[in-house]
């Protein structure tokens, strides 16, 4: 299988090195490190074991590369639009793009843009940086979910799955409406409170009131899923994140570190558009859209 | 008529000060600027006519003072527990004591500790602050409502009204409960949003996701003070609120500026106790609950 990754970054630029490591031909679009990656490689320094790329098929201009098998897309939301342009010299007849970002409606824009073609969500369990030109630093987790958003040829998902396994990465396939509400549940409690307290995970679950407001904020995400049909997740779901973040590092998710790097923060795809979402079912999330408010705030300062 | 002054800062300091001016016996207890104030006077920059007054009865002990008519309580409510020992000492068999405090139940806890004693709430509408010892800057606005909370001698109540109002100083008698509530609807919004967000009354207004969420809050408070009984609150005086706040100078409330000089934040009357007896009415105020606890997250790392 042939596989273009776009966004080599924390996410993307490791389940491409690992599909690449295992054999797959696997065509990587970078952008700030191309020239260091194309003399390079890329370099990977996990916890399940560092490996070293050190030559890999970089590319700086997507129409150079070739039309692929499966897309996948490590783009930051923020950028989404870009994917406009960036898509169609990689798409082939029966080409699957996986949408490997964060939030809600993802697949609906790229579909509006591209009536024909296959989507799937990718929803990737792992804390990982990419710290410095060609070097991803895998820190914990690494597992992925498929999500099927428009795929009718359910081989070419049960193959994408089947490659991730076979490259050492625990992959699945699940519901995509349940699967991207659920990661929800965890995203949109702490990649605001982070930047809104400039704080980390355990901080907020150390302090009683701000553990008790990630909690009503996780029962905000449940009721919203629960609105818009997803039956299988109720409160012990918000009980067993709790539980899992404390189990955690001290972490800082991807919006904090898009802020303190001085980054346009995701808050589109990760409030905006969920919290639409929930509204156009009947229900509010009262705690997120003040969040929302302060991240918008918070990001015009920035600006 | 005879006052005395508890915590002589820029609200007690001031309408103190303005009682002096106007001949009253006025006693002023101070902590930190009782050197200076004993030996220099107070002096008010005032936006009506700066004054000064060289000799004011200053002390630095409460039981070296008289007991009074009138004791207006301008200390701050992180140190209200204090009045259980700074109040006896001035109280006579009729004596009136008025709380010139922000926030909701501060009359009903000090009722609870002096179940005979006269009170009054004093809501000060007023810029000003203590710059430097016996120095206060008033910068606009400056009228007092006084709301009878268990003074039975409405001649008493009568008597201080008129004798705010012959020092100059707008003066009305009130509904205790619907002004406590009137208040909070531009205090809980704004002292806790300026601390939260880092900014001014200005900003917040400016931009339109925190001018939404504003309002917001601001129906939350009236929802609360309905759910209370207090009917005369409705969506049109969040709308004043709103445009009076437009017209004022860019303002950092009192909470912004306890914040800025490291000082304890008044998060228990401002937002805990009203919060808590809107829920026992039976209803729930969720943007300025996560307002608290964002507020006692911040007030931990301060500490």
């Amino acid at each position: 299988m042939t596989y273009a990754v776009i966004g080599t970054g924390a996410i993307g630029g490791f389940y491409g090195a690992r599909l690449a490591q295992a054999g797959h031909d696997v065509h990587f679009l970078l952008h700030s490190d191309y020239e260091y990656v194309a003399s390079h490689g890329l370099q990977v320094l996990s916890c399940d074991g560092d490996f070293y790329l050190p030559h890999v098929k970089a590319y700086s201009d997507v129409h150079a590369m070739p039309r692929v098998d499966v897309v996948l897309v490590g783009l930051k939301s923020t950028n989404e639009h870009l994917l406009r342009t960036l898509l169609p010299p990689l798409l082939g007849e029966k080409t699957l793009v996986v949408l490997i970002q964060n939030g809600i409606g993802l697949e609906a824009d790229v579909q509006s843009w591209f009536p024909g073609v296959a989507l799937a969500a990718g929803l990737a369990f792992i804390c990982s940086a990419k710290t410095e030109p060609g070097v991803i630093r895998h820190q914990c987790y690494g597992s992925i979910n498929i999500g099927n958003f428009s795929c009718a040829d359910q081989g070419l998902i049960d193959a994408v799955v089947q490659n991730f396994c076979d490259a050492g990465i625990e992959a699945h396939e699940v519901d995509y409406t349940e699967a991207r509400w659920r990661k929800a549940v965890w995203n949109m409690p702490f990649n605001g409170m982070t930047v809104a307290l400039r704080t980390q995970t355990d901080a907020l679950l150390a302090h009683p009131s701000t553990r008790r407001l990630i909690y009503e904020q996780m029962m905000e995400v449940i009721g919203a899923a629960n609105a818009l049909g997803v039956t299988a997740l109720d409160e012990s779901f918000a009980h067993k994140m709790l539980q899992m973040t404390d189990d955690m590092v001290p972490y800082s998710p991807s919006m904090r570190l898009d802020y303190d790097f001085h980054r346009p923060m995701e808050i589109y795809y990760i409030y905006t558009r969920p919290i639409a979402e929930a509204h156009a079912a009947g229900f509010d999330m009262p705690r997120l859209a003040m969040l929302e408010s302060e991240l918008l705030f918070i990001e015009k300062g920035l600006r």
